[in-house]
């Protein structure tokens, strides 16, 4: 930005913030012929749009004005005890209301957790690659990022405790270890369950506060449910962000923490000066259509239409990826995103600028690393696109990659 | 908070942080035999339940699931036209999309001004009194606050030079001045139209940024309009926030901010890390109710309520409260508050003691110092009661004041 004259008025943290890398790519790649696999939007053909309009005029009359007043930070006691329910079948039994808070949607727990617990020079722990939205988060605060490479299975136990090691012979206790353990964003990878022990069990000992990060966790469309990390925590130091962004729709902002009740008063507190309290109208309309029992219908039918979408890249990359090539990609269980990386070093900027030409998008996976590596990997998003877009797309991507591949020096 | 363990893992800004006083104070005056004049809330009979139940199952089914998706985080467009037709109708005309952007709500706009402006140890100017919402705001960022005590008309020019003075020979250099031009929360005063150009006029000499702070403004309910500060803004160093919390509901969470296109950069790309973009269903009933022209009509009607139920408030003042105590308070021509100020230095907290006995409730003015001052100060809220409970309460609270006045040494 040209705004040296604002300069002086700036704190440090709004020097450190950097405009989202991908948010303006997606400008770039607005143009209509292009088919995006850039964007990390859920499929809207999956919003359940007729049944909230049926029922919305309802549940506003017969609540009234009331319940659309400022409401208490913590949220409203009848959603939450909705959620209580919903994470109850989930396997996360016996929460209590002071355990939960509404948050306006994950990014915003994602924030809270950063004001409350990073301070600037705290060293902190991710994956490589993580996501973005987490990642500005931390950078706002100040935090310290140290990165672990993920493979096939999320993030290996045993490098995580070397890296801890390592930061402790330097005397550097970091706080907090971020983890998105179900179909991860970027990377599309599931945290095993031998994982999730072993990092729990690491993170008691070296006394880090867990942050798992689970927008997707109710879209498995493939694989067996791994438990959740809350629900294996011993001593209360696993928070746990969810949203209603991908099981309703993102337009309702509305999301939930679950924590010791001690975090939860932490983080309240610092929602008061943030934005006081949760849209009563978001909070209204996923507490009724909850009541209504259509959740797990309207889940099944997501999960169907996220599979099949999976099931299409999947193919599509099988079919016009040449073996040869050795591109390698990471195969999803559920969720939005699966992760590429490209053969001896190759750039996937200079890939994006092919795949342009073809008129096909994607993500640099660059953007999530916090180390500024992963210049050889990319994301692609299968939820937005139609089948017949994905397809297409892939078959582009493949001519790009082809094109990238015959530039090479033999 | 009994959370010593925590403290090695909690920022400065966590360890700064309150619980709102008014917030837990509400809690204990929640008692149904008490009459509350201590919320803040706007009088639900004049929200227009009936008229957005009607409108928006329409709305949702012709714009559909792309209207309920992630946005922009700058805000819908439509939304803003919207809104920059409804300033210029107030007198602040020619306004650029890219001088506005949607936020969730005022407090979101405090927030994101105090993070993109304010660091640790800055110094800035606020009112005494002024909103506990921004001073927490402030707070949370880590400013130094420093206050110019008010009076019947706002801020006093000459006060705020000579603080600014008086700062710049002991080197500090204040980056922003907090200001609520129009029927101050907590006080209900107004500041003069010759005052608010002789303060801009302060802030260009001094290179202060100036916020300002309008969620009542379209409250007027007596007296003539006064131009907003940033219709006088030569240099675009005013930043406004305005919000629909008291326009249509607070429930919507949804507010907007006007600046200079490099502030509201700034405010944006903080704004990602945030909490990424605002309610699209918030938007939605905003930018189709105001399509529907009805938003005038709507704003005589809670006009109407808001004048009645302050003519019931201070006539109740008039009629109970012996002229000879010395008691004095504001008289405002718009908003929700007005201002009590107790004669020879008496303790409203004492007071208070003595109203809650009496079953009746306001806040403490001390809560909205930030010097810590104010102790013979309240704020009563004449907005959400009724007229029947404004005429009960005020009769109660003037029977607690001869109470302590009885108490008091001759």
């Amino acid at each position: 930005m040209d705004d040296t004259y604002l300069q002086k008025f700036l704190s440090d943290s709004a020097r450190r913030a950097k405009r989202s890398e991908i948010r303006e790519l997606l400008k770039l790649t607005a143009r209509p012929e292009v088919i995006s696999l850039a964007g990390g939007l859920p499929a809207p053909e999956t919003f359940p749009v007729e049944e909230i309009a049926d029922m919305l005029p309802g549940a506003m009359r017969k609540f009234g004005a009331n319940a659309l007043q400022y409401g208490t930070t913590e949220g409203d006691n009848g959603l939450k005890e909705q959620i209580i329910q919903m994470m109850a079948e989930d396997g996360l039994t016996g929460l209590t209301p002071d355990e939960v808070m509404i948050t306006t949607a994950s990014q915003q727990g994602l924030d809270l957790v950063s004001r409350v617990f990073l301070a600037p020079g705290d060293a902190m722990i991710c994956g490589l690659p993580s996501y973005l939205g987490a990642l500005s988060a931390f950078n706002a605060a100040g935090a310290l990022m140290n990165g672990i490479p993920l493979d096939d299975d999320g993030m290996p136990p045993e490098a995580l405790e070397e890296q801890l090691k390592s930061m402790r012979e330097r005397n550097i206790e970091p706080k907090l270890l971020y983890l998105v353990p179900d179909f991860q964003n970027p990377a599309g990878v599931t945290l095993t369950l031998p994982r999730r022990k072993k990092i729990l069990d690491i993170a008691r000992r070296y006394d880090l506060l867990v942050l798992e990060d689970s927008p997707y966790r109710q879209l498995r469309f493939t694989g067996e449910n791994v438990p959740n990390m809350k629900s294996m925590d011993e001593d209360g130091r696993v928070i746990s962000l969810f949203t209603f962004s991908k099981i309703l729709f993102p337009g309702l902002r509305l999301g939930w923490a679950v924590g010791h009740p001690d975090v939860i008063a932490r983080l309240v507190v610092a929602k008061q000066s943030v934005d006081l309290c949760t849209s009563a109208l978001s909070q209204l309309v996923a507490r009724e259509y909850l009541k209504t029992g259509k959740l797990p219908a309207q889940l099944e039918r997501t999960r169907g239409v996220y599979r099949e979408k999976c099931e299409v890249i999947l193919k599509a990359l099988d079919d016009n990826i040449d073996p040869s090539w050795g591109v390698k990609w990471t195969r999803p269980e559920g969720g939005l995103f699966l992760w590429m990386t490209l053969p001896n070093g190759l750039n996937s900027k200079d890939l994006l600028t092919h795949a342009l030409e073809e008129n096909v998008a994607f993500v640099i996976g660059n953007a999530f690393y916090c180390d500024g590596g992963g210049s050889d990997t990319m994301r692609l998003n299968f939820s937005y696109p139609s089948k017949e877009q994905l397809k297409t797309g892939i078959e582009r991507i493949a001519k790009a990659i082809k094109k990238l591949l015959e530039e090479q020096p033999a």
